[in-house]
């Protein structure tokens, strides 16, 4: 028996985690993080409930497969690594930037087993069979899972790029190879699946670029995704090409591009890189800064840049910003304000709205997914990566293709899928959420704190505190009433009074049991404070009722 | 001289207000609000900040002259009315969307003044020649105000439909006219101003929507802004033509459809409109549902549909979409919420991303803004209504129309253009601002309090209480610890303790004098609270410290 359980990624965009589980082996396939909508509730980052893992971890061996190195696939393994032991396998370049962010928490990292070093690896009752694909990160992978209840292949993220920068293309032969000998299902991305034709040759970017690069007259600024090595790589190019500097900005960018470079991926031409601290020494229109913040994130070079918190340089009259990355739903706003800064200070900004092929996509469209689920074929066919209405429009590209509707599975969250012998079985459900990470400290934030800081927000809280005299069970000098956030109170000043007495009269109404009974009067107050409020019309806040005794 | 100032709707999307004023006379033109990021802080509507206008209330006479009824040139509306008097200038359309807006509000409305009544009204030194435009929304105009210091076209929005479903169309002539007689300035809508061509006429997408309704076999359900008139006519007579009914969901839409048939702007056809009851009660191709909640609203008729919280109807398999309207950058993240809910119940959408002629926009484009310069001509061109981004893309258009540099005013919020005889003199600022409006209770939120908010809803806090003994100058009782949303009291239980511990040992540390003066002890409860917690890293919230006597 075969169980394949979805741990995360699907009907959302995101913290992609797949477990392939059979007898007493657990192959993870990837372990990714998500982020949350802009700066909510303190929280920064968004990583699967590892609950399902974790119950297992006494029991069964558990193997992390790591398909590349987005932060969608990898960005959880720090938190993972926290609480349990794994075998580890992936690409050189792939654990290169795993093992910084598992540097960075101060933890132990795992050796790991290098996926391109042979054509496939064991583990347990797994033969995993890696297959080079093209996509926006270097040594990216589709898996070829083979066990004795089926072939899956797990396509991750790829796109069919024939004339990429490095001219290593898809490994379209093993693609072929194993539909021909029979696949039991294909497990596909669906990031992309909305969108008709192809996904386009990072090449038809240098291209567009190049027309900014040669004929720039101030400073020209690239924001892109720090890990799209091979762009960096053609605007290093094109920068020598035109005999232009260039100079990087960015705390991950410069963590990645030496990962990069020591591996073979990027090569520096001569004489091009420059430190950043010379960039205001040169002339306007012979530096490009490529800079990270494509996404709008308030502290990263960009924004900095744009509001003047750098001092490596200034936007100034004609400068231009070119935005060379996919602008991800929810973040519109926030790189809204950096453009209307840059525009504020003379410069201009071009997205991929004003020029399409300043950017290419890292994923399929719909005529590369059909292409890939022809060569592999499958008798399943399942969408991974993706909103839900992204994995219907996968699901319904599967029709096309002739699959029949019994034989297309649209899973979420919390499904596992059960085959047997290359025959699905059943689903089932397995409890399974998120877990949400403090901004700061990166500790797991609970749902109920989440609900009191949401609540704080929103609101405000008003905290009245009586002071009782427990052996005369009577009140102790004047209640206080503390508040913060909570409008009706800055707004009509006499409420507070108001407040005051409605307190001030329990002593009187209740016994002097009732009031030496903590639970008693902490309701009583609470009560006597929201009736004050609703007899005034005014919304109710978070009321925390607060009883010291003396 | 001529004094005009901006309240509101440059560097921003909504909120439009700018005042013309001469002598003793100020005209108020628009009064609109804005919408802040998704549920921000508790607060759902951003006003104007009226200083400007009720520091002269006293001195000056004031009228409100509206170009039409959409939000972000009304919705302000009642709040000023609320602070002060003023003549009121509108169209009866406009009139009445607002009039229900002022009486929601429990405000008496003022009488108004027609201005499709006249050729030209006056309003003190002002003479203001109303011209119908095209828009998407009933009763829009451009106006244009002349007084001794000059000629003014005040654009507002529009665009230029020579086939709107009315049939009426805009009043070129009156826009040449006045071009060819001089004029000082075009303040101009920069909206559109970054999109190439024309917006395209409300027939594009009546016979594009014609392809949905003549042929659906599920339920149709269409989103739309409720102001949208014509297109809302569009539905119904296509309705007809195909034999399907149509019901209307969502209470804003009702009120508008309300004002529009009574004003002659919507013709019921015969045996088409029924009431939301029937709905399950027919054929499910037969019905064509027209709902608000076009921005993914959460309390919308569309997102109670998606989530199943009307009596009315269900999403069910095969259902279909369209959002006939523009996505707010923004809303990103909530429309798609409701998208993949109606995904996941078997139904599909349809977003102007899929189908770009399900809607067009009421905005004038490049080409739109063109000819309306071409004609009108003016000395100045000061772009009005868009981010600073946009405001910049149409002070490009006016360089391309051949304005000279210096004949452009580009401004912001807070700025005033002083003119004497046509000619501009300079600039100044006044203080300005936006108003946050509480969510529930509609009361201006203050900054303080917002931050406060912010804070509590990012961190929580910890509010340490002690209790004072006076007159012997030492604490009574334990301490105790209060606190809401802060992580790491609970994620390290010990940590509670600690910060006891610090604060019981002030006792020890601090004279009589020290613990008997509030001032003192407050802040050396708090800076012992910060103290402990820094000491573990554990990151600041907000601490309250509070000193009970007794």
């Amino acid at each position: 028996m075969l169980k394949i359980s979805f741990l995360g990624g699907l009907g959302e965009f995101g913290r992609n985690m797949t477990i392939y589980e059979s007898g007493n082996h657990c192959l993870i396939v990837d372990c990714g993080m998500m982020f949350p909508e802009a700066e909510t509730l303190g929280v920064d980052r968004i990583i699967p409930d590892f609950q399902y893992v974790l119950e297992r971890k006494e029991e069964k061996d558990f193997a992390l497969l790591l398909t590349h190195a987005h932060e969608d696939h990898i960005g959880a393994v720090p938190f993972l690594l926290k609480q349990m032991d794994f075998s580890l396998f992936a690409s050189k370049f792939s654990f290169g930037l795993v093992e910084k962010k598992i540097s960075e928490m101060e933890l132990e990292c795992p050796s790991f087993n290098d996926i391109a070093e042979t054509e496939s690896f064991n583990f347990g009752p797994f033969s995993v069979e890696p297959v080079f694909v093209t996509h926006s990160i270097p040594e990216s992978y589709s898996m070829i899972v083979r066990c004795e209840d089926g072939v899956f292949v797990h396509t991750s993220d790829f796109k069919f790029d024939q004339t990429p920068l490095d001219f290593k293309t898809t490994e379209y032969g093993k693609l072929q190879k194993v539909g021909s000998e029979g696949v039991t299902a294909i497990l596909i991305d669906s990031t992309n699946a909305e969108t008709s034709g192809i996904a386009g040759s990072e090449k038809t970017v240098f291209k567009n670029i190049e027309k900014y690069i040669s004929s720039f007259r101030n400073r020209l600024i690239i924001t892109l995704f720090s890990t799209n090595i091979q762009r960096i790589q053609g605007i290093l190019n094109l920068s020598k090409r035109y005999g232009k500097k260039v100079a990087f900005l960015g705390r991950s960018l410069i963590g990645n591009i030496e990962v990069a470079e020591r591996l073979g991926h990027l090569q520096y031409p001569s004489n091009v890189v420059i430190s950043p601290d010379k960039i205001e020494k040169m002339n306007r229109g012979e530096v490009v800064v490529i800079a990270t913040g494509s996404q709008g994130e308030p502290f990263s070079a960009l924004s900095r840049i744009a509001f003047d918190e750098t001092k490596e340089l200034f936007v100034e009259d004609g400068d231009l910003v070119l935005f060379s990355a996919r602008i991800i739903p929810g973040n519109e706003k926030r790189i809204g304000r950096i453009i209307n800064q840059v525009y504020r200070k003379g410069g201009r900004v071009i997205t991929p709205k004003d020029d399409p092929f300043i950017h290419v996509s890292g994923h399929a469209s719909q005529e590369e997914l059909k292409l890939m689920a022809s060569w592999v074929k499958g008798r399943y066919y399942i969408p991974i990566h993706g909103e839900f209405r992204q994995l219907k429009e996968n699901a319904e590209l599967a029709r096309e293709l002739g699959f029949r509707d019994e034989n297309i599975l649209v899973n979420e969250v919390g499904d596992s899928l059960v085959f047997r012998k290359g025959e699905f079985l059943y689903k089932e459900k397995f409890p399974a959420g998120m877990v949400w990470l403090d901004g700061e400290s990166g500790d797991p934030v609970g749902k109920l704190l989440l609900r009191d800081r949401r609540h704080l927000g929103i609101e405000g809280f008003v905290l009245p505190i009586v002071v009782v005299d427990s052996s005369e069970g009577c009140f102790e000098s004047e209640p206080q009433i503390i508040h913060r956030g909570y409008s009706p109170l800055e707004s009509q000043p006499d409420l507070y009074d108001e407040i005051k007495r409605s307190i001030k009269e329990l002593e009187k109404e209740l016994t002097k049991a009732e009031i030496t009974d903590q639970n008693i009067l902490k309701a009583k107050v609470k009560s006597a404070v929201k009736k004050s409020l609703k007899r005034r019309e005014a919304k109710i806040p978070v009321v925390i009722p607060v009883v010291m005794e003396v």
